[in-house]
């Protein structure tokens, strides 16, 4: 069984780690910040890599929000960072979807379950789609929806792919449109499948939980464009033509993180014991992901010489 | 393996069958009608079989429905019916509630995801509720919501049961108020699971499509009173006072009616073809659950002499 290295407060060792790696992948949530509470020492300790030379990405799961609204956030607290610094779950799925799959001309269309992040996104990379934020689907089903739902009279022939995220608006409607596309043959994606969402020092439904339902109607299980799929993988590979042997993914789940750093052959992964996972997480006895080197808190990267 | 006996046009067979039962349970949606158009003959069939002194029973894992609204549906496609000859599983979980489950005094109320029929079978039982059709719950999360659930000061301490049936308003605010009560450690049952609802010739999401997400979340199946659970088979024999070998289980879905009947050590099962499943699904090699008659369509019985 392979163990982690410990290394805060040993100078030494985090300036061996430092050394092995040009570019670090972060997640966010838990890692950098709880909620809108940025954890101390954080907006020093990424100054500090950077000033090391080291490339420093965000990669997160949450397709809520676009790379300009995390640009946003993490300005807002002390982190300077540009959209291409950014890499997100919604992202992700746009350029899978524009660049990698090969839709027929009368089939391009994505039908959204999710949030603007999503929809800025798919934008951006010029991807048509209906659904999503808009209005007239925010309301409950009438007896002339379910007629023009199984008939499809109320379904748009060009929609070959749906795109489920987390929906803070999810209903019925909804629901019931996304599955008649699935069954008549839409392409079923999700831009993550996290059961859960951190909010408030709790859990809330996560976009798992918006793909559970059609999941279990259709019987299929979507590719997720999220941690740790290797689709994620490839696009941000793709995008910073990375050498995977110089690069450390930095996280506190063992499951998405961590898992996600491994599979995708990475130099190395770091947890850190600020958010989901504990160390007596992956040192029990037949531990499946154990990362390569763990810090109390990203802080403790501070006493690199 | 066994085999399902063909009835239709035989009339020996037909009445044969008739003699060894007292007691008819029909599934109802796929048997006697689809959506709201009755299938021809059936009310007739029905008739006949009460000419025959048999007891006639409609048991169905529809929940947003009461007993009493059923009757009112039955008296519409012209068969009479008291509210003592329905069975649903609305019905089934409230009865497990209030007569076999034994809650602390301080936890005897039940969070409700459904529709009005769940409200109507817990009143008649007199258990406390919350939830369901309440219209405070129609609407989106706030940040105060977030706060107020993650903290409890948003949840009622006297609830001890989550009961999820179909909730045609389902949205955010509802499946994270259910979920943070089962964090918490209220019991999670469902009326039914069943993935999909028929409507319009289609299908749409059924209850088990709201019990997904909780799923996921929480770790836990619920306990389900739909069929093809025991406890619906224990309330329906508590009830009744059945014989189970002088009873018959008719039905179109092998996974749910058939599967209740052999399940609950009933005398007999009846596939009928009008609905879900097909002969070809029980006549393949492996098939794991076979009935023990069949006839095309339900009022092929009418041949009895």
């Amino acid at each position: 069984m392979s163990t982690a290295k410990y290394l805060t407060g040993d100078s030494t060792a985090i300036n061996e780690f430092l050394d092995k790696f040009d570019v670090f992948l972060f997640d966010c949530d838990g890692v950098l910040w709880s909620g809108d509470t940025v954890f101390e020492g954080v907006p020093e300790t990424l100054n500090l890599l950077r000033t090391k030379g080291k490339k420093v990405v965000f990669v997160t799961n949450n397709s809520t929000k676009s790379r300009q609204d995390y640009v946003k956030k993490l300005a807002g607290l002390g982190i300077s960072a540009d959209t291409d610094d950014v890499f997100g779950s919604a992202y992700s799925s746009a350029i899978y979807i524009s660049r990698i799959l090969e839709l027929p001309p009368n089939k391009r269309k994505v039908f959204v379950l999710g949030e603007a992040g999503i929809e800025t996104e798919l934008r951006s990379e010029n991807v048509p789609f209906i659904g999503g934020t808009d209005p007239s689907l925010r309301r409950d089903m009438t007896p002339e929806d379910y007629q023009a739902l199984a008939d499809g009279s109320a379904l748009d022939p060009e929609v070959g792919v749906v795109l489920v995220g987390l929906d803070f608006h999810i209903n019925y409607l909804k629901l019931a449109t996304a599955f008649q596309y699935i069954r008549r043959g839409a392409i079923f994606y999700a831009t993550n499948i996290d059961s859960t969402l951190p909010n408030a020092r709790s859990f809330f439904p996560g976009a798992g939980s918006i793909v559970a339902p059609l999941a279990l109607m259709t019987g299929q299980q979507p590719t997720s464009f999220g941690k740790p799929s290797s689709a994620m993988m490839a696009a941000i590979k793709g995008k910073f033509e990375l050498d995977r042997a110089r690069t450390c993914m930095v996280g506190d789940r063992l499951n998405t993180d961590i898992q996600f750093g491994i599979d995708g052959g990475l130099g190395g992964t770091l947890a850190v014991l600020t958010g989901v996972n504990k160390k007596e997480d992956w040192e029990v006895e037949g531990a499946k992901v154990v990362p390569g080197y763990y810090v109390d808190r990203l802080s403790d990267l501070r006493s690199a010489t």
